[in-house]
């Protein structure tokens, strides 16, 4: 059985140059410290559970672990800060390998490294199921971009595509990834816009990843901002191939624009004439609350039967 | 079935006007943001595990979420931080009633209250257990209190007593609570040693908080300072009818002072002549690393069976 305190000292090695680089006292005492600027710091939290939000068998845990701190960093692009530093949580079944917890912590120093954002921190407990909390914390002038700030008249923009990471999801758990890599691969690597969120600072008048689904991230943000939303269906940003591979295993593209989650893409939106930011314009915000409308080419609304995926919803 | 932003709406509820006062962006966005001055930010994360680390049995909901929200200030504590604000995240299983999700973030909200350190955002997930992840972030001047300062010669100090947290929990693991109510209430209900913590700035060589146990965290400390220890068993702070409580149910009273963790009491060194701090002088710095010894009254090496509570030992 492994040793917590071997793993530790392994966590150390591994992480230690990054982690010497972001804080004045990294891995190894009861605290990391981390010196203080000018700027602001952003803050959060967000966890990545095996059985519900991913499954072993969906591919190897260094791709898991890193898409786990992606996600996280998403947090932070979506408030348009750079990163700083983060903590790792990690609770693990008592028979995972060593093996395994090498490819797991591999994972996460490379996705580290990729973002500039060292771990400098973290916790091991033991528990049932493999579980990634990654606490990630940025910098950013002022308060970033906030969900609170959409108006009437803005413009909805979307970085990337929609769906494709629904798309490579429903693969995977169909077993039938080969028919289309390049969407798995969107959803067990996704990038965090973590670039494009920094870019939005002074464009965008409010902002939110895409995590639960478009849909209802976007219904987040109206509602942070009182606001409601049409959408242009035909507008979607959607990737090559996408209609048809999601029509060839019975799913609705639309829906699933719309209401697949783990794009981790921007959703923002921008006043009428200000520049638009690195996005695709998707519809436009409206001055009633709560009110989220689809619309076909005809300007007609479309009934969308789920709006993304809801942890505890019966 | 429970609704996450149903549960999100009363969290950030029942934390926002402490997230207010801590953060410029609290709960509610995609992340919290957090003024800085002239101090260094401390940050930590720590891991309470139903199954692992507590027993559902074990006392109310709001006792065991509060509980673990001292043991993550503890490691504030220990670096001689203030605290500035925390981020909880939860994993909750599908059963989870209503009642004991307000009972949970009812403990989280009072510990908060209780060491003025308001919750500024969090996460919530499904899974298979119970468990609170909370990441603290606190302030200090310079780096903190280190576990690698120190030297040999330097007198060994604990506040509080030992043991009595672990003797709680025997207690509570037998069903039989009502032998020893005070002691109970030290493992249910620890207060994280903030004001010590802080007082110890300038005056501690090197400082960590007994969470594994005595014996164990001092280990750490004198591995990190690269030195060994002599302890007098007979100077250990023992609380009132620890010793006859613990003889009675057949447990040895110095293996449980020295290897019981979670008492959440600071263990620190002080140079010869520099004034103690508020602890009990338990021993003293050797020059031998790694080598930690316990003396009887005769100064005769103790053998002690074990050195606390390891996750993942076989």
């Amino acid at each position: 059985m492994a040793d917590e305190f071997a793993r530790i000292a392994r966590l150390k090695q591994r992480f230690e140059s990054g982690a010497r680089a972001g804080a004045l006292v990294g891995i190894g005492d009861d605290a990391a410290v981390l010196a203080t600027g000018a700027e602001n710091l952003v803050l959060s939290v967000d966890t990545n559970q095996e059985g519900v939000h991913f499954e072993r068998r969906f591919g190897p845990l260094s791709v898991l672990s890193a898409r786990a701190f992606s996600a996280a960093i998403s947090d932070l692009a979506a408030m348009g800060a750079a990163a700083r530093c983060a903590l790792t949580a990690l609770t693990l079944p008592a028979q995972l390998s060593e093996s395994d917890f090498d490819a797991l912590v591999d994972g996460l120093a490379r996705a580290a490294g990729e973002y500039s954002c060292p771990i400098v921190g973290g916790n091991l407990a033991a528990g049932p199921a493999l579980s990634i909390t990654t606490t990630v914390v940025g910098s950013v002038s002022g308060t970033g971009l906030s969900r609170a700030g959409a108006r009437a008249g803005h413009r909805i923009y979307v970085t990337g595509a929609l769906g494709s990471a629904a798309l490579g999801l429903a693969l995977l758990q169909r077993m039938a990834a080969d028919r289309g890599p390049a969407f798995v691969a969107r959803w067990l690597e996704p990038r965090a816009r973590l670039a494009e969120g920094q870019q939005l600072l002074g464009i965008a008048s409010a902002a939110i990843d895409v995590s639960d689904g478009a849909l209802q991230d976007l219904e987040h943000l109206c509602r942070a901002s009182g606001v409601g939303a049409e959408i242009d269906a035909a507008a979607l940003p959607l990737a090559e191939g996408f209609v048809e591979l999601a029509r060839s295993i019975a799913l609705d593209p639309l829906a699933l624009a719309l209401s697949g989650g783990e794009d981790y893409e921007l959703l923002y939106t921008v006043p009428e004439h200000a520049p638009p930011g690195p996005g695709t314009c998707i519809g436009r915000v409206t001055p009633n609350p709560g009110r989220l409308v689809v619309l076909d080419p005809q300007q007609q609304p479309i009934a969308i039967a789920t709006r993304g995926y809801r942890h505890f919803s019966g």
